[in-house]
């Protein structure tokens, strides 16, 4: 593992910066990259910030044919004065676990720190001050092998991107409709779903769709094993306020371990509140949100932050029908806003940093 | 769907030819690529041979990212005085399964048959002619657009690349051991492991590592459900013949349905044998194997054509210890050798074409 600073070659084409209200997600990049090479000889070397630009990859590189890609998403807040990042060792931490899984080399998790603020004071003009804008940070490493071989790689590419990102929720939090997804399937016991690894995303985008037809955002994926247990409500984890005690699915190994999902059980307990990780039946959840006794249910994840869901449907497989049942007469609950509350301002340097949770970065510009 | 012809720009700068005896598999690539785009306005379009060369992707490329990518494999043959493919009707068919299992759009089948045999005729000189050589044949279709939107992509592009390859047995058909992997999963019926996609590979290598440390080539998958019923043998469809009469297993949506695979079904039905897709429990065949009613056990494949298994490993996880059965006393079984002779003659257009199943393309160099 290198511990050699970080080169920077900066951009002769700073590129024009699109205004803060026209941020959608994922399109619009900043001016640098950094980027990092590994190979068996020299493990990882050449940590550099050049100026964004295009790849320059081997038709057979083996992330493109066999998905030996993983990769990681944050963000950096600007409030004002100050650039922060919000547990960025969580990241590391979970990218290093997803590369054991699917056979990449580890970072060294404190240079990878260490070089991604670098990285982002070298382009911290581009972190937006809109409030619930941000950078959005994509660290991604993948294969970039010459081989159609099915094997571990022997050179691997990690780099950084960012992207101004604007605020999910223009008009206020909206309650998303989550469609209960029994047949496709995202990850199962034993694979590779709680590794944020390519493959688990190609396999999540057909449920999406359906998801969509049926007039919801999102899908609610359940267990592969018996389709009845909840995982993941798209790309989030997924939380429950049942007669007053907080409920999220166990991380059984299919369900990716969210960052904002740990902070979420920790904002929980420092409240007092009960929380449970547990096995979660689809059916009881149906039920107990007729009957009133599922009283909020939330997402959460570092690009919705916290996302309500006021309602749930399903498809009876006999008739074809769809049924849907309401949570919080499909409003947002008052506990969940208070959630979304406290976590934006956390992130913001704005609340009590109890648990260490802020890396500063930088100034803001 | 373009119906326009192929371009055709042919390199400069020829690579000069590894030596037939010297061909591994997949790290030499012949001189051209051929590569076609797609996008939700023009549809396909540009169809193209041109010399091999690097791909420029944009780093947010989603196929990196979220493995929107699939991809297929099969030979062009040079008996001396033809070039042959081996049914690539099945690989398209395939191809397009697997384009809809990851939201990616269909290719038109017919024309891109006839775009292979082009790319195939421009590079024919590189079939090689040794005995259990070839060119492989890589057809992948990936995510090319720039975002980084979970979503179907917007920009598609479909490459064929090839790639002489070497005998896969030098020294005769090679007897494989294959560990019982009880613990990874490559996937699940609700998932994508009946499409050829880049997400199933990589979830694959850390059970292929596992398995060498037990000292075995490749592992024997088993169902996710119950870890149980037996799936695929490495990157191979498996068979076995019990008490005369042949079985593999049933494609339940989690095995990949290889063209070697339903080759030899319809080889077996030819020859008056009885088949049977089914459920096959891994303790059985144990037991079965033990008491000599396994008789035989072999894998198929487009890379491995037919491969014998002569030994079967599992760990016992209450002792730790490791279990063997050798299977026809650990020898390739004869049967098994009489259905590699006859699937190689064919392929090579020796034998009899019953069911249309070669493809000529042009005439040897
Ligand atoms: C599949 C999946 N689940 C959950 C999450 C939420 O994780 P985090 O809170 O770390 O963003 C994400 C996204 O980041 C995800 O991709
Ligand atoms: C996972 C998997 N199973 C089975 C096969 C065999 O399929 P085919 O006979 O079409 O080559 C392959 C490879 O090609 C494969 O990748």
């Amino acid at each position: 593992m290198t511990n050699a600073k970080v080169r920077v070659e900066l951009t002769q084409n700073p590129k024009e910066k699109v205004p803060e209200d026209k941020l959608g997600f994922g399109t619009v990049f900043t001016d640098h990259l950094f980027l990092m090479d590994w190979d068996e000889e020299n493990g990882w070397h050449d940590a550099r910030v050049v100026p964004y630009n295009a790849l320059q990859l081997d038709p057979s590189c083996g992330a493109l044919h066999y998905g030996q890609a993983i990769f990681e998403g944050l963000k950096a807040y600007n409030n004002g004065g100050k650039v922060y990042l919000f547990r960025p060792q969580k990241n590391f931490e979970r990218l290093n676990n997803s590369a054991d899984r699917v056979c990449l080399p580890k970072l060294d998790e404190e240079f990878a720190l260490e070089a991604l603020k670098e990285f982002v004071t070298v382009d911290r003009s581009w972190v937006p001050t809109t409030p619930g804008t941000s950078l959005y940070l994509r660290p991604l490493m993948f294969n970039s092998e010459a081989s159609l071989g099915v094997h571990p790689a022997k050179k691997v590419t990690y780099l950084v991107m960012a992207s101004p990102s604007g605020a999910y929720f223009t008009g206020g939090l909206q309650p998303m409709r989550l469609y209960v997804e029994d047949e496709y399937v995202r990850a199962a016991v034993g694979g590779i779903g709680f590794a944020k690894t390519a493959g688990n995303y190609a396999a999540s985008l057909k449920g999406q769709l359906k998801a969509q037809e049926f007039g919801c955002q999102q899908c609610l994926w359940l267990d592969a094993k018996e389709h009845r247990y909840v995982e993941e409500g798209g790309a989030m984890n997924v939380f429950f306020k049942i007669n007053g005690e907080f409920y999220t699915p166990a991380l059984t190994g299919s369900i990716l371990p969210g960052v904002t999902r740990d902070s979420m059980l920790q904002l929980l307990r420092d409240r007092g509140e009960k929380v449970h990780e547990a096995r979660l039946d689809v059916n009881e959840l149906f039920k107990q949100a007729q009957n009133g006794e599922l009283e909020e249910m939330f997402c959460t994840g570092t690009a919705a932050v916290v996302t309500p869901v006021g309602t749930l449907v399903r498809q009876n497989h006999e008739t074809g029908q769809l049924e849907e049942v309401s949570i919080n007469g499909g409003e947002t609950g008052e506990y969940t806003r208070s959630l979304y509350e406290e976590l934006t301002n956390l992130q913001l340097g704005k609340g009590e940093d109890k648990h260490g949770w802020l890396v500063e970065v930088c100034d803001a510009e």
